[in-house]
């Protein structure tokens, strides 16, 4: 499989990570959270080639993450900022610091702490269900097929085949739905 | 910077995306919390080459994500299980999920909803404050300073320098950190 064709597994994770799976893309945004928008204040954070930023920040832009917007005219110029699409990133960074902050201290304690405004005190950001506010815990959440998948498995019993491994079912499913939607048109 | 300097910076993001942060590496999370162990059932889920599916392992296992457990003798072959450090991935798994329903979505739904057998309902995460218990948004969190980019900061005070961008801090708190680790040792 080719990268590019991440986005389209019948997977949500897949289809995120197809935008921001690859080196750099997800510092970015980082810096974007922090208040970055210009390209020469990008580059001054992460010291990458003005290349690869430039492609990392078109790639953003085409997927609606981040927009451009004029700061300066004659010659005109661009900032970039966080879309309604790329805020909802937050729960994604957050999850990650957290996890460098548990599994990647390097013995000096988190770079940064997080103060609440709602309540005050320094947080710990936690997952939880929006049914009963209990944490998510993996061994406690069970996937189940959405319509996509699940009829493709209702197409692989109706001849018989077998069922792909779940790892792979997200793949097999897409290849299915693709073709499926060929037919169709 | 080059990428394998990341996981240098004072700051838990870049560290998290030091060993996440690359192409195929969270789909192969992905696919272990689905259950996959085995190689050859990782490269029929994502089918990339047998070479980059080795080396993205030889990473993970390296950092401590996932543990090579022999299953066979003669000859002896392995698979990999997630550490405690790897099950630790989980809200960020949910999290990308979660942003993928909602902005990735291909108008056909979520390919998967999630059961919480807590509660016994559909789910849908939400990143929550664990002092107060409210959702955490992005303008009600307020980053704070801990010990290394807080010294950092008072150094450059004392020196007069002037401080750097918030998005280039953590890259030049950590080559001062760095300098100075040196010079203690």
């Amino acid at each position: 499989m080719k990268w590019e064709d991440t986005e389209r597994q019948v997977c949500s994770v897949a289809r995120a990570l197809s935008v921001l799976g690859e080196r750099w893309t997800l510092l970015i945004i980082r810096d974007a959270f922090r208040g970055t928008r210009r390209f020469d204040d990008f580059q001054a954070s992460l010291d990458i080639t003005r290349h690869r930023l430039s492609e990392r920040l078109k790639k953003l832009v085409s997927a609606g993450v981040l927009t451009r917007v004029p700061y300066q005219e004659r010659p005109v110029r661009y900032e970039y900022r966080l879309t309604r699409k790329g805020l909802a990133l937050y729960p994604i960074l957050m999850t990650l610091s957290q996890w460098g902050d548990d599994w990647m201290d390097d013995g000096n304690g988190p770079p940064q702490y997080y103060r609440h405004s709602v309540c005050g005190k320094i947080t710990r950001p936690v997952l939880t269900c929006d049914q009963c506010g209990d944490p998510l815990r993996p061994e406690e959440v069970s996937p189940q097929q959405g319509s996509v998948l699940s009829s493709y498995v209702t197409h692989l019993k109706s001849t018989g085949e077998a069922l792909p491994s779940e790892g792979e079912l997200a793949r097999a499913a897409s290849q299915y739905w693709q073709a499926h939607i060929k037919e169709l048109s």
